[in-house]
C-alpha cells in the first residue's frame, strides 16, 4: 500500500485533517441510494445549512472539487448571451471569467489589482447603465490573500437587479460567512480548506431567487454531471438516480462539519484570527511582512513577502525537505515575491505558528 | 462519528472494496503538487494503463464519478453541429445522447430492445451515406445485462472515418477490455465496480488519434473542469495547477488497482464468469432466469427476471432488511420486471453467490 510521508499542510490547502475525518473514510461502504446514506445526506444539508448560514432547501455537496462548484454555478445560472460582471483580483477570478466565457457569458472584468479587494465602488461603477443577470466575487482571494467585503456589492447588485454569485472555497469555516444575511444567491466552496475534510466535494447552495431563475432557462444546462435539476431531485425528496455519490466522501464531509459545528462557528472563526495574528507578530520579528491589503487580509491564507536576496523556490523546498512542512508559492504576477501560508482549519493553532516561525527563520538564516 | 450499517453490496454499484482499500483512505493527507504525490500518480497512470490495456499516454482518473468520465469524453471530442452515432440500449445510451445534445452535437441514434446487445450490422447501416465524427457504444450496459461486443463495431467505426468512444463503467476489471487491441479511441470508466475503489473518480483515456482530434478543435472545450488540455498540464509532465485533485480518493484507486494487477486480470476476470455461472445454475435451480441476450450475458451484473406474482420491491426491501443484502432495480421498461444483481470486483465469490441464493429462496418462499 502507499504510504505518503507526513507533512504539515499550510500552504493554500489541503490542509490537515482531523484523525477522525480519516477514519470516518474507513468505514464500509453502503449503497448511494440505501435509506441508511440517504439519512445521512439530510444531515450533511442540514450541517452545511449551519455552516453556510442559510436556509437555502437546495444546500449540498457537488461530486466534484472546489472548481466543479464554481462550474455547478455558472453553468447552472448563465445561458448564452447573458451580461455577467466579475471581479479579478487574483487567479480565481480570473477563473471565473474563463468559466463564464464557456458558458456563452458576456463578461464585464471589474479588476484590482493582486493583493487588493474588490471596491465596492468598482462594482456600482460597472452596473451604471448596465442590468447584468449575475455579479460574481471572490470572498478570500487564495492567490493573493485578499478578502473583498460581501455586504456592500451585495446591496449594489441587488439594487441592479442582479444575482450575486459569491467563491467561499478557502473563507468557509474560517472567517465569517453568512450567506442568508449578506443575500448572497448562488455561493461555493471546497472541503479541503478551513473545513479541514479532504479535497473531493464542493459544497455549493442556491437561493430561491437563483432557483427561480433556473427554472425559467431557455436552453438546456449545458453539463450533464453539474445540472442542479438533475441533482435537486437526487438530494431532494425524490431520490432519483442521478450519479452514483462519492459515499467515502460523504462519510468524510458528514465527520468533518460534526467537528465545525461542535467546536462553533464563532469559536473557530477566533480561532483563525488568533493564528493569524501570532504569525504576523512573528514574521514581523523576523522583518517579514503581509503583503495583501492592510485591514482586508485572509486570516487563513497570509502572502508573505519574499526578502530580497532570499530564493523563494529554494526555501519551499528546504521548508519541505527538512521540516516537512508544505507553503505555497506564489502564481502569476505574484511567483516568487510571495510565499502562501495558509493555517486553515484544524492547522490554524498556535503550535503549528511557532514551528512554521522557527523553521522559516532557521531556511533564512 | 456517522457509522453505516454492514451491507453487502451486491447492487449494480458501489461494490464493497477490500479492506487494504479503505485503509488507504485513513493516510494523511499531502499535496496534490506534493513530488510525493507527483511520484504516485505517475503509478496510478502505468497501473491504470495495464488495466485499460493500452498505452496511451493520456491515461488517468478523471476528479468526478463515472459520469463524469462520460462527459469528460464529451465535451473534449465534441463541437456544436458534429454528427455523432450512438448505441442506445439501455439507460446509459440514453444518458451518452443527453451529454453529446449538450455539447451541440447532431445525435443519430442506433437504438435495440432492452437486454439485447448494439447488433454491430445496425452500426454499419447507420453509417451508409455517412461520416459523423465520433461512434458511442456502451460495453456493459449497466441498466440491463448486456455485454455489446466492441471489436467488429470498431472496425466499422473506423473504416467510416470516425472516432470510437467506449462506455466501461462496469466492465473494466471485471471482463476482457483492451483498449490498444480493440483500437479505442476514448474510454472512461468507474471505480466503484469492478476495480473495488469507493465511487468518486473516472478512469480516461484517450488514444494519440483522439488527442489530435481535440488539438484541432475550432471551438473552446464547454468545461473548464474537464478540458483535457488543463488536465493533460496536470496530470502530464508539466504539473500545471489546475484544481485540487481529491488526495484521499487517489489514495484508494491506487491500492485498488495494485490489488487488480496483483491478482492479474485473467484471473480476476475468470473469477467474475466462475460466480457468473454459478449464480445462473442457481437461479435455474429458483426456476429464474436472466432476461438479457443469451450468450452477451454480462458476468458481473445480472438482470434477474421477477417471477410472476412477486412484489419486486418488497422483495428487495426484504433483502436489505433481513439480510443486509442489497440488490438493485430495474429502469425504465424494466422497472419491476427485474433485480440487478451485481457481483462486481471483491464481491465476485462463491461464497456471496451461495449467500445470496439462499437469502432469495427465502423471499420466495
Amino acid at each position: 500500500m502507499y504510504s505518503p510521508p507526513e507533512r504539515l499542510l499550510l500552504g493554500p490547502g489541503p490542509s490537515n485533517v482531523a484523525p477522525s475525518v480519516l477514519q470516518a473514510m474507513n468505514s464500509p461502504l453502503i449503497g448511494h441510494l440505501d435509506p441508511e446514506f440517504i439519512k445521512m445526506m439530510e444531515e450533511i444539508k442540514s450541517m452545511l445549512r449551519l455552516v453556510f448560514r442559510t436556509e437555502n432547501e437546495m444546500t449540498f455537496p457537488v461530486s466534484g472539487t472546489g472548481s466543479a462548484g464554481m462550474e455547478t454555478c455558472f453553468v447552472n445560472l448563465v445561458e448564452p448571451g447573458d451580461e455577467v460582471v466579475i471581479g479579478v483580483n487574483g487567479v480565481f477570478g480570473m477563473r471565473m471569467c474563463d468559466v463564464a466565457e464557456r458558458c456563452g457569458a458576456n463578461v464585464i472584468k471589474v479588476e484590482a489589482e493582486w493583493g487588493n479587494i474588490i471596491e465596492p465602488a468598482a462594482i456600482e461603477a460597472s452596473l451604471k447603465n448596465r442590468r447584468p443577470k449575475l455579479v460574481a466575487v471572490v470572498h478570500a482571494e487564495t492567490s493573493t490573500g485578499a478578502l473583498t467585503p460581501v455586504e456592500e456589492i451585495s446591496r449594489i447588485t441587488h439594487e441592479a437587479g442582479a444575482l450575486l454569485l459569491l467563491d467561499t472555497v478557502t473563507s468557509l469555516g474560517g472567517c465569517p460567512v453568512s450567506i442568508a444575511e449578506w443575500q448572497v444567491d448562488a455561493v461555493y466552496s471546497g472541503t479541503q480548506k478551513c473545513l479541514s475534510c479532504p479535497p473531493g466535494l464542493a459544497p455549493v447552495s442556491f437561493s430561491p431567487r437563483a432557483m427561480e431563475v433556473i427554472s425559467n432557462r431557455n436552453s438546456k444546462v449545458q453539463s450533464w454531471y453539474l445540472d442542479i435539476n438533475f441533482l435537486a431531485n437526487y438530494w431532494g425528496s425524490e431520490r432519483v438516480y442521478h450519479h452514483t455519490a462519492p459515499i467515502s466522501m460523504n462519510y468524510a464531509i458528514h465527520e468533518a462539519l460534526r467537528l465545525v459545528i461542535d467546536e462553533g462557528l464563532e469559536t473557530r472563526w477566533a480561532r483563525h484570527q488568533q493564528a493569524y495574528e501570532k504569525l504576523k507578530d512573528g514574521l514581523a520579528n523576523l522583518g517579514l511582512t503581509i503583503t495583501s491589503q492592510e485591514g482586508h487580509q485572509i486570516w487563513q491564507l497570509n502572502a508573505i513577502s519574499v526578502p530580497t536576496g532570499a530564493n523563494e523556490a529554494k526555501i519551499r523546498t528546504q521548508l519541505l525537505n527538512e521540516f516537512g512542512i508544505e507553503v505555497g508559492p506564489g502564481l502569476g504576477p505574484l511567483k516568487g515575491k510571495i510565499w502562501r501560508v495558509g493555517l486553515m482549519g484544524h492547522n490554524a493553532t498556535d503550535a503549528n505558528v511557532e514551528h512554521f516561525l522557527e523553521a522559516l527563520s532557521k531556511c533564512l538564516a
